[in-house]
């Protein structure tokens, strides 16, 4: 059986290599467009923060390593552009633009995501750049490094982007971040927005929210970034405004779609049509709470959807329940986490939330060195259940989510949760966790 | 009604202040044997290792609070002495020896646990300490003070004895540790003992398990403990060997004791009399993967026992689900926790376990800073379900250990908390947390 695989990502190598630990005898074929496959692409802003360590660090397992010790036939360079259901082919052109076409009995599209780039005039002038992967890493670094870049503007202030602006701050580098919306961090609860913006902005960084981008003019070392009441003249522009599904290649194919162009996906990670799977940021999930389809391009979901196709083009049937949008990022000393609804995405689904939001500490009564931990809950009135929970804080934060993230997984109510017997002891926490605490004060409102 | 508590510990008072939050009627009296009340205890071991705080600093809430604001007729130095169940009443003897019999109508059993001591000659010698309540740990701090301490001899190696161990060589005071019994945290799965082991060691801190106490001789200064091979000589001597619960004065009551006469309750905290309750140190409890009785003295289980009972008095009917056992201690630069049943553990109970060990990392492939994460986790092989997990590790263990804490709450499959959704980004873990390794790797056990 030819098992063809149309990205070499974290979804598409996770698919080859639990195919060849399935089966020895399976013919896989991986076709990847750059150079790089099975990177680390969230550890890029840490890697660019280190002038002295090379992008090639990140690679995780390099293509050898899968060519020789797994036996898998990993085509680098090469574009797969269109695909023939009826056929069973898939053609695109290879390193040096000759033509290919390939059979395949199973195939996955595993594309992954491009940046979103605003559609403003000059968004090709070089020394704007986005991150995506490991080429656009070693883009920015050799940019810095050649240009000697002392000032940046960031357009975007999702996690990618204050990633970016803590990276570029430890290389003492000057720091603007833009956005058009007003509100910074429109996903976190009110109380702790507050908290990360004054953490972000302690460090040295200027947020511009509610300015947007115009054009870009310039060029070379004086990049002009033109919004409506004034220009700001940088050395470098990082986009950094989400991505978008890489879905170009279902085009005439009849695969069905999301709204956002995401490839729709059953449990199985199958698609609309036979002996195609998607997986990885290109395909859609089912959200763990809501039980509807969702959007969220994240590296475990990744993995694990690679991980299930690898399993499931071998005949075994693996369903995945879905994800709850648990996350966490860093930045500068704050950690920001979040699991489930957030109050407006519980009101879309139908549910009738209720949230409280709450400060606890991260150390026990009277142990030093406690830290604030804000929290926020929110919580189902009609049934009771748990629906997400966000937190912010400088210690404590990034696992304690994923105490609620299981819960969700378990469609837990509120009051189970609250009843929890959560670890205690004086260096880690109050002996009322804060996300009992939370829990407690959210039963209130239930 | 007249709400009458023995002991005004976490339980006591947890049950006193509901009680007064949901009635500001009920007449609540709180008999406590000390001056103390309402302090962390589990903060001790960190205050004696700071010789210029205070003791005092562990106090929550002091006495006043309680009967000012909160109307408790919370009466200290009142030691509690018999119960009377026909005439409802309890009896003892006041701060100066005088006699007191007061009624009531409803009674909670809130009476703690006491440091086990070891059945040998020379227990009671000066310089030999327990640390259990507040006024052992002001003893303790003060005899190091006043003796000038510089080698303290410790019997036992459980988390209160190692967490001496660390208070103890922060203050440059040379440690041995002694106990009978060969295996150094025999609960703790082999691999993770080995780690803890070698932490403590490398402090500084000398082990002799295998070595059982005979007898303690001279006194003062020099304090010796006889044992078969040696006897060492030293300035202090801890015992931290384990706690008994005080349920003494239940006798001539009828109420159910069990197997280590821990006080028997059912969900709503009742003991086998009307109106009688029981919470905290003193009582038992529901495992929540066993479904049997145990006993585990914790502080959350007693705080929330406490709080469970003063809603019970007032007509609320909670029921607690009960227990997982669920801790985590730090010992020098290591977190070590557990939750569920280890596999001896599991097999008393009649289930059918399977283990592993692993070994995973704190922080993304090429992260820096990364530090081993040891995981041991214990499945069912007929259900499948999640039964225990066990952590040690130097960052990412203490609330890590939360996630199958709930999983266990909901009695999850090995096979459904494998499919977590849990957070990850490079600062904090890989891509696959270790819990996920791990159930993925038992799961091929089950």
């Amino acid at each position: 059986m030819r098992f063809l695989i149309i990205g070499g990502d974290a979804a598409g190598m996770s698919a080859a290599s639990r195919a060849r630990r399935n089966d020895p005898g399976l013919d896989i074929t991986v076709l990847e467009r750059s150079s790089d496959v099975s990177y680390s692409a969230c550890g890029m802003p840490y890697n660019i923060a280190d002038a002295g360590r090379s992008m090639d660090d990140l690679v995780v397992r390099p293509a050898r390593v899968f060519r020789e010790k797994q036996d898998i036939n990993l085509l680098t360079g090469h574009a797969a552009e269109t695909i023939d259901p009826a056929a069973r082919t898939v053609s695109g052109r290879g390193p040096g633009g000759e033509g290919f076409s390939l059979e395949y009995d199973k195939l996955l599209i595993a594309t992954g995501a491009s940046a979103r780039l605003p559609d403003v005039p000059g968004i090709g002038t070089p020394g704007l750049m986005s991150l995506k992967n490991l080429a656009d890493g070693r883009a920015i670094k050799e940019y810095i490094k050649d240009k000697k870049v002392g000032r940046v503007l960031i357009i975007g202030m999702g996690y990618v982007g204050l990633e970016m602006a803590e990276a570029l701050r430890a290389r003492e580098i000057e720091v603007t971040m833009l956005k058009p919306r007003e509100a910074f961090l429109p996903w976190l609860a009110e109380s702790l927005v507050a908290v990360v913006r004054q953490e972000v902005e302690s460090r040295g960084v200027k947020l511009l929210p509610g300015c947007a981008l115009r054009r870009v003019e310039g060029g070379g070392d004086a990049l002009e970034a033109v919004c409506d009441d004034f220009t700001l003249t940088r050395d470098m522009i990082i986009v950094a405004t989400g991505v978008v599904p890489n879905s170009d290649i279902t085009s005439g194919t009849g695969i069905e779609l999301g709204s956002r162009r995401e490839i729709a996906v059953n449990r199985r990670m199958e698609t609309s049509l036979d002996d195609i799977y998607a997986a990885g940021d290109c395909a859609d999930a089912y959200h763990l709470v809501t039980g509807r389809k969702t959007w969220v391009p994240l590296a475990l979901r990744a993995n694990r959807s690679g991980r299930a196709v690898g399993d499931n083009v071998c005949g075994r049937g693996v369903e995945l329940p879905g994800i709850a949008g648990t996350s966490v990022f860093k930045v500068f000393d704050l950690e920001v986490a979040r699991t489930g609804l957030t109050v407006s995405e519980a009101e879309q689904a139908g549910f009738e939330p209720a949230r409280v939001e709450i400060k606890s500490r991260s150390r026990a009564h009277a142990h030093p060195g406690a830290e604030d931990i804000h929290l926020s809950m929110v919580g189902d009135k009609s049934s009771g259940r748990l629906l997400g929970v966000q937190m912010v804080g400088r210690e404590g934060v990034a696992h304690r989510v994923n105490a609620p993230a299981v819960a969700l997984g378990a469609r837990m109510t509120v009051a189970d949760f609250a009843q929890s017997d959560l670890a205690y002891s004086p260096p880690f926490g109050p002996v009322w966790d804060p996300l009992l605490t939370g829990a407690g004060q959210l039963l209130k409102q239930l």
